[in-house]
Protein backbone atom coordinates (compact mmCIF):
# COMPACT_ATOMS: atom_id res chain seq x y z
CA UNK A 1 0.00 0.00 0.00
CA UNK A 2 2.52 2.32 1.24
CA UNK A 3 4.76 1.68 -1.93
CA UNK A 4 1.80 1.90 -4.21
CA UNK A 5 1.17 5.35 -2.56
CA UNK A 6 4.98 6.27 -3.21
CA UNK A 7 5.04 4.98 -6.80
CA UNK A 8 1.43 6.96 -7.40
CA UNK A 9 2.47 10.06 -9.93
CA UNK A 10 0.84 12.50 -7.11
CA UNK A 11 2.67 11.37 -4.16
CA UNK A 12 5.63 11.03 -5.69
CA UNK A 13 5.81 14.53 -7.30
CA UNK A 14 4.32 15.90 -3.96
CA UNK A 15 7.74 16.72 -2.20
CA UNK A 16 9.30 17.90 -5.06
CA UNK A 17 6.83 20.52 -5.88
CA UNK A 18 7.10 21.27 -1.96
CA UNK A 19 10.73 21.44 -2.02
CA UNK A 20 10.33 23.80 -4.36
CA UNK A 21 7.61 26.30 -3.05
CA UNK A 22 10.16 26.22 0.16
CA UNK A 23 13.02 27.14 -2.30
CA UNK A 24 11.81 29.58 -4.20
CA UNK A 25 10.33 31.27 -1.23
CA UNK A 26 13.61 30.94 0.91
CA UNK A 27 14.94 32.10 -2.58
CA UNK A 28 12.70 34.72 -3.03
CA UNK A 29 13.26 36.09 0.73
CA UNK A 30 17.18 36.66 0.55
CA UNK A 31 16.42 38.27 -2.68
CA UNK A 32 14.03 40.43 -1.02
CA UNK A 33 16.08 41.38 1.74
CA UNK A 34 18.79 41.95 -0.40
CA UNK A 35 17.44 43.67 -3.26
CA UNK A 36 13.80 43.30 -3.96
CA UNK A 37 12.69 45.58 -1.29
CA UNK A 38 14.23 48.49 -2.59
CA UNK A 39 11.61 49.35 -5.87
CA UNK A 40 12.30 50.96 -8.81
CA UNK A 41 9.32 53.95 -8.51
CA UNK A 42 8.29 56.14 -11.31
CA UNK A 43 11.31 58.51 -12.21
CA UNK A 44 10.41 62.35 -10.77
CA UNK A 45 12.33 65.20 -10.02
CA UNK A 46 12.64 64.24 -6.28
CA UNK A 47 15.02 66.08 -3.69
CA UNK A 48 13.74 66.42 0.08
CA UNK A 49 13.68 68.55 1.67
CA UNK A 50 13.75 71.50 -0.87
CA UNK A 51 13.81 74.88 0.36
CA UNK A 52 11.24 77.19 -1.12
CA UNK A 53 12.07 81.20 -1.29
CA UNK A 54 10.51 84.12 -3.60
CA UNK A 55 12.03 85.42 -6.53
CA UNK A 56 11.33 89.49 -6.66
CA UNK A 57 12.08 90.70 -10.45
CA UNK A 58 10.78 94.07 -11.82
CA UNK A 59 8.92 93.62 -14.96
CA UNK A 60 8.80 96.98 -16.80
CA UNK A 61 9.69 99.09 -13.59
CA UNK A 62 7.05 97.22 -11.41
CA UNK A 63 7.92 94.58 -8.57
CA UNK A 64 6.80 90.82 -9.54
CA UNK A 65 7.18 87.98 -6.87
CA UNK A 66 7.05 84.31 -7.32
CA UNK A 67 7.74 81.27 -5.23
CA UNK A 68 10.60 79.29 -6.33
CA UNK A 69 12.03 75.65 -4.84
CA UNK A 70 14.07 75.15 -7.50
CA UNK A 71 17.13 76.93 -5.96
CA UNK A 72 21.13 76.26 -4.46
CA UNK A 73 23.83 77.90 -3.81
CA UNK A 74 27.01 76.59 -6.34
CA UNK A 75 29.66 78.67 -4.97
CA UNK A 76 31.24 80.04 -1.42
CA UNK A 77 33.43 82.86 -2.82
CA UNK A 78 31.99 84.58 -4.22
CA UNK A 79 28.61 83.56 -3.33
CA UNK A 80 26.76 82.84 -5.65
CA UNK A 81 23.25 81.03 -6.07
CA UNK A 82 21.57 79.22 -8.62
CA UNK A 83 17.64 79.27 -9.73
CA UNK A 84 16.22 77.04 -12.17
CA UNK A 85 12.75 79.20 -13.73
CA UNK A 86 10.77 77.96 -16.54
CA UNK A 87 11.37 79.91 -19.86
CA UNK A 88 7.33 80.87 -19.76
CA UNK A 89 7.16 82.30 -15.75
CA UNK A 90 6.88 86.12 -16.13
CA UNK A 91 10.00 86.70 -13.96
CA UNK A 92 12.19 85.81 -16.42
CA UNK A 93 11.32 88.19 -18.54
CA UNK A 94 12.35 90.43 -15.65
CA UNK A 95 15.50 88.78 -14.43
CA UNK A 96 16.21 88.83 -18.39
CA UNK A 97 15.72 92.76 -18.64
CA UNK A 98 17.94 93.69 -15.89
CA UNK A 99 20.39 91.02 -15.42
CA UNK A 100 19.16 90.78 -11.36
CA UNK A 101 16.62 89.19 -8.92
CA UNK A 102 16.30 89.22 -5.24
CA UNK A 103 15.89 86.15 -3.04
CA UNK A 104 13.39 86.56 -0.09
CA UNK A 105 13.42 84.03 2.64
CA UNK A 106 9.87 83.06 4.12
CA UNK A 107 8.85 82.43 7.48
CA UNK A 108 6.04 80.40 8.48
CA UNK A 109 3.69 83.87 8.57
CA UNK A 110 4.65 84.48 4.75
CA UNK A 111 3.47 81.22 3.43
CA UNK A 112 0.11 82.43 2.20
CA UNK A 113 0.83 85.56 0.27
CA UNK A 114 3.58 83.59 -0.76
CA UNK A 115 1.87 80.58 -1.72
CA UNK A 116 -0.89 83.30 -3.41
CA UNK A 117 1.83 84.97 -5.78
CA UNK A 118 2.54 81.17 -7.33
CA UNK A 119 -1.52 80.64 -8.08
CA UNK A 120 -1.56 83.21 -10.84
CA UNK A 121 1.21 84.94 -12.90
CA UNK A 122 2.36 87.95 -13.44
CA UNK A 123 1.06 88.38 -16.77
CA UNK A 124 -3.11 88.18 -15.48
CA UNK A 125 -2.54 89.98 -12.17
CA UNK A 126 -0.35 92.70 -10.84
CA UNK A 127 1.63 91.86 -7.49
CA UNK A 128 3.05 95.23 -6.69
CA UNK A 129 1.44 95.43 -3.96
CA UNK A 130 1.29 92.26 -2.51
CA UNK A 131 4.32 92.91 -0.29
CA UNK A 132 5.80 96.29 1.35
CA UNK A 133 9.39 96.47 -0.88
CA UNK A 134 12.77 97.89 -0.58
CA UNK A 135 15.35 98.08 -3.18
CA UNK A 136 19.06 98.16 -2.64
CA UNK A 137 22.55 99.00 -4.42
CA UNK A 138 21.13 97.41 -7.85
CA UNK A 139 18.21 99.30 -7.76
CA UNK A 140 15.55 96.27 -10.05
CA UNK A 141 15.88 93.88 -7.49
CA UNK A 142 13.07 94.20 -5.49
CA UNK A 143 12.95 92.86 -1.70
CA UNK A 144 10.33 91.83 0.94
CA UNK A 145 10.70 93.97 3.85
CA UNK A 146 8.88 90.98 5.76
CA UNK A 147 11.30 88.14 4.67
CA UNK A 148 13.58 87.49 7.24
CA UNK A 149 16.75 87.38 5.10
CA UNK A 150 16.56 89.22 1.36
CA UNK A 151 19.65 88.43 -0.99
CA UNK A 152 20.44 90.93 -3.73
CA UNK A 153 21.57 88.85 -7.30
CA UNK A 154 23.31 89.66 -9.96
CA UNK A 155 23.57 87.95 -12.95
CA UNK A 156 26.82 86.53 -13.72
CA UNK A 157 25.61 83.47 -15.75
CA UNK A 158 22.58 81.93 -17.94
CA UNK A 159 22.11 78.47 -19.20
CA UNK A 160 18.96 77.52 -21.19
CA UNK A 161 18.08 74.24 -20.96
CA UNK A 162 16.25 73.18 -24.21
CA UNK A 163 13.74 71.20 -22.18
CA UNK A 164 12.13 74.70 -20.86
CA UNK A 165 13.95 76.13 -17.88
CA UNK A 166 16.66 78.93 -17.60
CA UNK A 167 19.13 78.69 -15.07
CA UNK A 168 20.22 82.06 -13.99
CA UNK A 169 23.46 82.01 -11.15
CA UNK A 170 23.30 85.19 -9.24
CA UNK A 171 26.32 86.43 -7.07
CA UNK A 172 24.90 87.69 -3.96
CA UNK A 173 25.89 91.23 -3.91
CA UNK A 174 24.09 91.92 -0.56
CA UNK A 175 22.09 90.31 2.12
CA UNK A 176 19.67 92.09 4.03
CA UNK A 177 18.35 90.60 7.90
CA UNK A 178 16.86 91.95 11.54
CA UNK A 179 18.90 91.54 14.70
CA UNK A 180 16.41 89.42 16.09
CA UNK A 181 16.77 86.64 13.09
CA UNK A 182 20.53 86.13 13.67
CA UNK A 183 23.09 84.26 15.73
CA UNK A 184 26.43 85.59 16.30
CA UNK A 185 25.67 87.91 12.87
CA UNK A 186 24.53 84.83 11.25
CA UNK A 187 20.96 83.35 10.37
CA UNK A 188 19.38 81.46 12.34
CA UNK A 189 16.91 79.16 11.15
CA UNK A 190 14.51 78.99 14.30
CA UNK A 191 14.15 82.98 14.62
CA UNK A 192 13.82 83.50 11.25
CA UNK A 193 10.66 80.12 11.15
CA UNK A 194 11.53 79.04 8.22
CA UNK A 195 9.82 76.89 5.89
CA UNK A 196 10.18 74.26 3.40
CA UNK A 197 8.33 72.36 0.47
CA UNK A 198 7.72 68.88 -0.81
CA UNK A 199 7.24 68.24 -4.55
CA UNK A 200 5.18 65.85 -5.77
CA UNK A 201 2.79 65.71 -2.72
CA UNK A 202 3.50 69.17 -2.65
CA UNK A 203 3.35 70.59 0.91
CA UNK A 204 4.79 72.98 3.05
CA UNK A 205 6.19 72.17 6.25
CA UNK A 206 7.88 73.58 9.68
CA UNK A 207 11.40 73.04 10.46
CA UNK A 208 11.94 70.52 13.86
CA UNK A 209 14.12 69.28 16.69
CA UNK A 210 18.14 69.90 16.08
CA UNK A 211 19.66 66.11 14.75
CA UNK A 212 23.75 67.24 15.37
CA UNK A 213 26.65 69.59 14.21
CA UNK A 214 27.68 69.30 10.99
CA UNK A 215 31.41 68.20 10.33
CA UNK A 216 31.20 67.20 13.76
CA UNK A 217 28.56 64.33 14.65
CA UNK A 218 30.41 61.83 12.25
CA UNK A 219 33.23 62.00 14.71
CA UNK A 220 31.35 59.42 17.20
CA UNK A 221 31.43 56.72 13.74
CA UNK A 222 32.43 53.65 14.41
CA UNK A 223 32.70 51.21 12.28
CA UNK B 1 14.42 134.69 40.41
CA UNK B 2 12.51 132.83 37.50
CA UNK B 3 13.66 135.01 34.87
CA UNK B 4 17.20 134.56 36.13
CA UNK B 5 16.87 131.06 35.58
CA UNK B 6 15.57 130.76 32.58
CA UNK B 7 17.99 133.10 31.16
CA UNK B 8 20.87 131.60 32.29
CA UNK B 9 22.64 129.59 29.45
CA UNK B 10 21.76 126.36 30.93
CA UNK B 11 18.42 126.62 31.17
CA UNK B 12 18.08 128.16 27.91
CA UNK B 13 19.56 125.38 26.15
CA UNK B 14 18.09 122.86 27.73
CA UNK B 15 14.46 123.04 26.09
CA UNK B 16 16.33 122.79 23.03
CA UNK B 17 18.48 119.94 23.92
CA UNK B 18 15.60 117.79 25.03
CA UNK B 19 13.46 119.07 21.90
CA UNK B 20 16.63 117.60 19.62
CA UNK B 21 16.88 114.46 21.36
CA UNK B 22 13.32 113.88 21.05
CA UNK B 23 13.29 114.75 17.38
CA UNK B 24 15.65 112.58 16.77
CA UNK B 25 14.59 110.00 19.02
CA UNK B 26 11.02 110.16 16.75
CA UNK B 27 13.13 110.06 13.21
CA UNK B 28 15.20 107.31 13.91
CA UNK B 29 12.37 105.51 15.49
CA UNK B 30 10.39 105.88 12.39
CA UNK B 31 13.46 105.18 10.06
CA UNK B 32 14.17 102.24 12.07
CA UNK B 33 10.58 100.94 11.49
CA UNK B 34 10.83 101.70 7.57
CA UNK B 35 14.56 100.88 6.95
CA UNK B 36 16.93 100.88 9.32
CA UNK B 37 15.34 97.36 11.16
CA UNK B 38 17.02 95.94 7.66
CA UNK B 39 20.19 95.68 8.20
CA UNK B 40 22.66 94.53 5.50
CA UNK B 41 24.97 91.05 6.82
CA UNK B 42 28.31 89.81 6.14
CA UNK B 43 27.38 88.79 2.10
CA UNK B 44 27.73 84.74 2.43
CA UNK B 45 26.28 81.83 0.82
CA UNK B 46 22.60 82.06 2.78
CA UNK B 47 19.91 79.16 1.87
CA UNK B 48 17.73 78.40 4.18
CA UNK B 49 16.78 75.65 4.49
CA UNK B 50 19.14 73.27 2.32
CA UNK B 51 18.59 69.72 1.58
CA UNK B 52 21.39 67.78 2.75
CA UNK B 53 22.47 64.40 0.70
CA UNK B 54 25.26 61.53 -0.33
CA UNK B 55 26.21 61.69 -3.48
CA UNK B 56 27.95 58.51 -4.78
CA UNK B 57 30.51 57.70 -7.39
CA UNK B 58 33.04 55.57 -8.77
CA UNK B 59 36.47 56.25 -8.44
CA UNK B 60 39.02 53.69 -9.79
CA UNK B 61 35.43 50.70 -9.88
CA UNK B 62 35.43 51.50 -5.66
CA UNK B 63 32.54 53.28 -4.16
CA UNK B 64 32.90 56.60 -2.67
CA UNK B 65 30.52 59.05 -0.78
CA UNK B 66 30.17 62.42 0.27
CA UNK B 67 27.84 64.80 1.32
CA UNK B 68 26.02 67.68 0.05
CA UNK B 69 23.81 70.51 0.28
CA UNK B 70 24.09 72.56 -3.02
CA UNK B 71 21.86 70.28 -5.10
CA UNK B 72 18.74 71.06 -6.68
CA UNK B 73 16.30 69.93 -9.41
CA UNK B 74 16.56 72.27 -12.45
CA UNK B 75 14.28 70.63 -14.91
CA UNK B 76 11.17 68.60 -14.47
CA UNK B 77 10.81 66.97 -17.98
CA UNK B 78 12.82 64.86 -18.51
CA UNK B 79 13.76 65.23 -14.20
CA UNK B 80 17.26 66.43 -14.69
CA UNK B 81 19.59 67.60 -10.88
CA UNK B 82 21.90 69.62 -10.07
CA UNK B 83 24.77 69.45 -8.12
CA UNK B 84 27.88 71.66 -7.32
CA UNK B 85 30.90 70.29 -5.80
CA UNK B 86 34.56 71.89 -5.41
CA UNK B 87 37.42 71.00 -8.17
CA UNK B 88 39.36 69.56 -5.33
CA UNK B 89 36.85 66.70 -3.81
CA UNK B 90 37.78 63.18 -5.05
CA UNK B 91 33.61 62.52 -5.95
CA UNK B 92 34.20 64.98 -9.32
CA UNK B 93 37.20 62.74 -10.31
CA UNK B 94 34.71 59.71 -10.28
CA UNK B 95 31.86 61.77 -11.80
CA UNK B 96 34.09 62.88 -14.65
CA UNK B 97 35.44 59.41 -14.96
CA UNK B 98 32.12 57.87 -15.11
CA UNK B 99 29.61 60.39 -16.35
CA UNK B 100 27.61 59.04 -13.60
CA UNK B 101 26.82 59.50 -10.09
CA UNK B 102 23.52 58.74 -7.21
CA UNK B 103 22.07 61.26 -5.09
CA UNK B 104 21.39 59.30 -1.76
CA UNK B 105 18.86 60.84 0.48
CA UNK B 106 19.71 60.71 4.26
CA UNK B 107 17.27 59.43 6.94
CA UNK B 108 18.12 61.17 10.27
CA UNK B 109 19.43 57.59 11.12
CA UNK B 110 22.17 57.87 8.50
CA UNK B 111 23.43 61.21 10.11
CA UNK B 112 26.51 59.85 11.28
CA UNK B 113 28.02 57.80 8.72
CA UNK B 114 26.62 60.84 6.31
CA UNK B 115 28.71 63.36 8.27
CA UNK B 116 31.90 60.91 9.00
CA UNK B 117 31.89 60.54 4.76
CA UNK B 118 32.40 64.30 5.02
CA UNK B 119 34.86 64.84 7.47
CA UNK B 120 37.54 62.98 5.51
CA UNK B 121 38.32 62.69 1.76
CA UNK B 122 38.13 59.22 -0.43
CA UNK B 123 41.77 60.96 -1.09
CA UNK B 124 42.69 60.14 2.22
CA UNK B 125 40.46 57.31 3.60
CA UNK B 126 38.23 54.14 1.81
CA UNK B 127 34.79 54.94 1.99
CA UNK B 128 33.29 51.93 -0.22
CA UNK B 129 32.65 49.86 3.19
CA UNK B 130 30.70 52.33 5.04
CA UNK B 131 27.32 51.29 3.55
CA UNK B 132 26.01 48.51 2.10
CA UNK B 133 25.53 49.47 -2.08
CA UNK B 134 24.22 48.59 -4.65
CA UNK B 135 23.91 49.73 -8.67
CA UNK B 136 21.61 50.01 -11.12
CA UNK B 137 21.53 50.57 -15.14
CA UNK B 138 24.12 52.45 -15.01
CA UNK B 139 26.89 50.33 -13.16
CA UNK B 140 29.07 52.89 -12.03
CA UNK B 141 27.02 55.09 -9.47
CA UNK B 142 26.95 53.26 -6.43
CA UNK B 143 23.17 53.88 -3.85
CA UNK B 144 23.14 53.17 -0.56
CA UNK B 145 20.52 50.36 0.34
CA UNK B 146 19.86 51.74 3.80
CA UNK B 147 18.95 55.35 2.01
CA UNK B 148 15.13 55.75 1.68
CA UNK B 149 15.24 56.99 -1.76
CA UNK B 150 18.64 56.69 -4.15
CA UNK B 151 18.61 58.66 -7.66
CA UNK B 152 20.54 56.97 -10.70
CA UNK B 153 22.03 60.29 -12.67
CA UNK B 154 23.81 60.33 -15.83
CA UNK B 155 25.12 63.83 -16.25
CA UNK B 156 24.14 65.40 -19.15
CA UNK B 157 26.19 68.86 -19.08
CA UNK B 158 28.75 70.09 -16.60
CA UNK B 159 29.70 74.05 -15.98
CA UNK B 160 33.09 74.39 -14.99
CA UNK B 161 32.86 77.66 -12.65
CA UNK B 162 36.36 79.52 -12.77
CA UNK B 163 35.42 79.74 -9.13
CA UNK B 164 36.09 76.68 -8.39
CA UNK B 165 33.11 74.45 -8.25
CA UNK B 166 32.10 72.54 -11.07
CA UNK B 167 28.14 72.41 -11.45
CA UNK B 168 26.98 68.75 -12.84
CA UNK B 169 23.63 68.42 -13.93
CA UNK B 170 22.67 64.82 -14.06
CA UNK B 171 19.35 63.15 -15.54
CA UNK B 172 17.60 61.15 -13.12
CA UNK B 173 17.35 57.81 -15.19
CA UNK B 174 16.03 55.82 -12.43
CA UNK B 175 14.87 56.35 -8.75
CA UNK B 176 14.65 53.21 -6.23
CA UNK B 177 12.72 53.63 -2.73
CA UNK B 178 10.98 50.85 -0.50
CA UNK B 179 7.06 50.72 -0.19
CA UNK B 180 7.29 51.82 3.09
CA UNK B 181 8.97 55.00 2.21
CA UNK B 182 6.20 56.01 -0.52
CA UNK B 183 2.47 57.44 0.35
CA UNK B 184 0.89 57.05 -2.93
CA UNK B 185 3.94 55.96 -4.72
CA UNK B 186 5.78 58.99 -3.97
CA UNK B 187 8.07 59.37 -1.62
CA UNK B 188 7.15 60.80 1.43
CA UNK B 189 9.22 63.21 4.00
CA UNK B 190 7.47 61.84 7.23
CA UNK B 191 8.10 58.34 6.36
CA UNK B 192 12.08 58.68 5.18
CA UNK B 193 12.41 60.49 8.48
CA UNK B 194 14.79 63.46 6.35
CA UNK B 195 16.99 65.61 7.12
CA UNK B 196 18.22 69.12 6.54
CA UNK B 197 21.32 71.23 6.81
CA UNK B 198 21.97 74.80 8.08
CA UNK B 199 24.83 76.69 6.35
CA UNK B 200 27.24 78.66 8.18
CA UNK B 201 26.02 77.83 11.71
CA UNK B 202 26.53 74.16 10.27
CA UNK B 203 23.60 72.30 12.12
CA UNK B 204 21.56 69.52 10.90
CA UNK B 205 17.71 69.29 11.83
CA UNK B 206 14.34 66.93 11.75
CA UNK B 207 11.53 68.56 9.82
CA UNK B 208 8.60 69.31 11.97
CA UNK B 209 4.76 69.60 11.53
CA UNK B 210 2.50 70.18 8.35
CA UNK B 211 1.91 73.99 7.56
CA UNK B 212 0.15 73.68 4.25
CA UNK B 213 -0.54 72.42 1.07
CA UNK B 214 1.46 74.28 -2.11
CA UNK B 215 -0.61 75.63 -4.57
CA UNK B 216 -4.04 75.53 -2.11
CA UNK B 217 -2.99 77.55 0.64
CA UNK B 218 -2.63 80.64 -0.81
CA UNK B 219 -6.12 80.86 -2.23
CA UNK B 220 -7.28 82.35 1.30
CA UNK B 221 -4.92 85.16 0.83
CA UNK B 222 -7.17 88.86 0.89
CA UNK B 223 -5.27 92.11 -0.14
Amino acid sequence: MIIKLINSPILFHLPIIFIGINFRSIKSKRKKDIILRKNKIRVGSYLYPMPVVIIGVNVKDKPNFMPLAWVSIVEYKPPIISISSHQGHYTNIGIKENQTFSVNTPSKELVIPMDYCGLKSGKEIDKSDIFDTFYGELKTAPMIKASPLNLECRVVKTIELETGHDIFLGEIINAYSEDKFLTNGIPDVKKMNVIFFSMNDNNYWEIGDHVGRAWSIGKSYKK
